[in-house]
């Protein structure tokens, strides 16, 4: 393996920073993982152990290095760093979220937490956006990344393309639609703008457009708002 | 005014950091605001216009000064920085958000502006808790920080002695009782635990307990995704 550096969005690998995010990969995508590092301060206890049984059946080299937490990990509280390599996800048929433009890291990873967290399957990202394998991501999506298909798509039409028969829900403050006097029918897709400027008007053209109720003392709902209500209320609907 | 430093959470004073943010002080609690600062890149714009017209209005200072901005921003786009006296704000009766031990400013922030957005008036903090004063919550909440009373309490007990006639919710993933059959009555309160730790078992003592559906591919949900749903769903049940 080439030397550990800092993480950049061309790297064929990226980390999973910590102790819970690695043993979920190592349950998840285990024939991904390269490697694992551990600092000296790495206590013994149940997950520790649970950490070189995974390790050892899957012939996954541990090193001890403590270097390697100097130069991936901000926080001192990390003591186990993941090497896994990236992969590529097909999005398949069914309900899918869509993002269009999404810029913030930290955002996009409670997304992909919340959408697993209500059972979607399927999210696409269209460019430009963020890397969903940018350890920061990884890490705010506490390893929901490695239970859904990701695919990044140029831009909305390509994903029309591929995907002709989704019914198109797009989330829009200037909508006179409630969600709350929608329903959602499957297969559908709920589309997301950029967390500053939200979605272009036309999309209006080719979607129902959708508002969350919201008072007017806020411009808007944070974007990781409004997608957990959007995911929500469409899994939940009777 | 003494000397401008960076914040700390024993001061009397916090910041708003940027135009959007220093604007809706400005016209949401502008008796507070000692002074604007503004940096010599600030262009001249309808929103700069406002500003300068807010200032003079209410009689604030507005002083060009480059070397604040080094000291109290680290991102390169913030032109405008308002001083603000930090206030007290009681809670009054009706419905509440109450957050045990929230320890994330960024995550305070956005749940402050969730709550404005649903239309909550009363946010409790019961201590040990971050500093809703911050100046990366304030951001985080957008400014909506200025449009809700927010009140701290030393423990949950001295919430209850004061609020005694609240129907108190604790939401709690060993809960047996969803979300979608449960039926918010106003006065309610909706209680929230610590990021990681979540509420301790005993709070099903003294409140009915929800959960929030959720599929075994996450451990829980983000709170401020949990808090995004349970604001939502209680303030628009039919």
């Amino acid at each position: 393996m080439e030397k550990i550096r800092k993480y950049k969005k061309e790297d064929l690998v990226s980390f999973t920073l910590g102790m819970t995010l690695t043993l979920e990969a190592l349950l998840t995508k285990q024939k991904l993982i390269k490697k694992v590092f551990v600092h000296s301060k790495l206590e013994e206890n149940k997950n520790t152990k649970k950490l070189f049984s995974l390790c050892e059946k899957n012939k996954i080299e541990v090193e001890k290095n403590d270097k390697v937490f100097n130069v991936l990990s901000q926080k001192g509280n990390c003591f186990v760093i993941g090497v896994f390599e990236k992969f590529e996800s097909k999005l398949r048929n069914g309900d899918h979220i869509v993002l269009v433009n999404p810029s913030d890291s930290g955002n996009v990873g409670t997304i992909i937490r919340t959408a697993v967290g209500f059972g979607f399957e399927n999210l696409a990202i269209i460019r430009p956006a963020v890397d969903i394998f940018d350890p920061k991501t990884v890490r705010a999506s506490m390893g929901a990344v490695f239970h859904i298909n990701i695919e990044y798509f140029d831009s909305i039409d390509d994903y029309k393309k591929r995907f002709n028969k989704q019914n198109l829900f797009a989330f829009m403050l200037n909508s006179s639609k409630s969600i709350l006097d929608t329903k959602f029918v499957s297969p559908f897709s709920l589309v997301f703008g950029n967390e500053a400027s939200g979605l272009e008007k036309e999309y209006a053209n080719f979607c129902k457009t959708v508002i969350i109720p919201q008072t007017k003392n806020v411009d808007s709902l944070n974007l990781t708002t409004a997608v957990s209500i959007g995911c929500f209320v469409a899994k939940n609907q009777k």
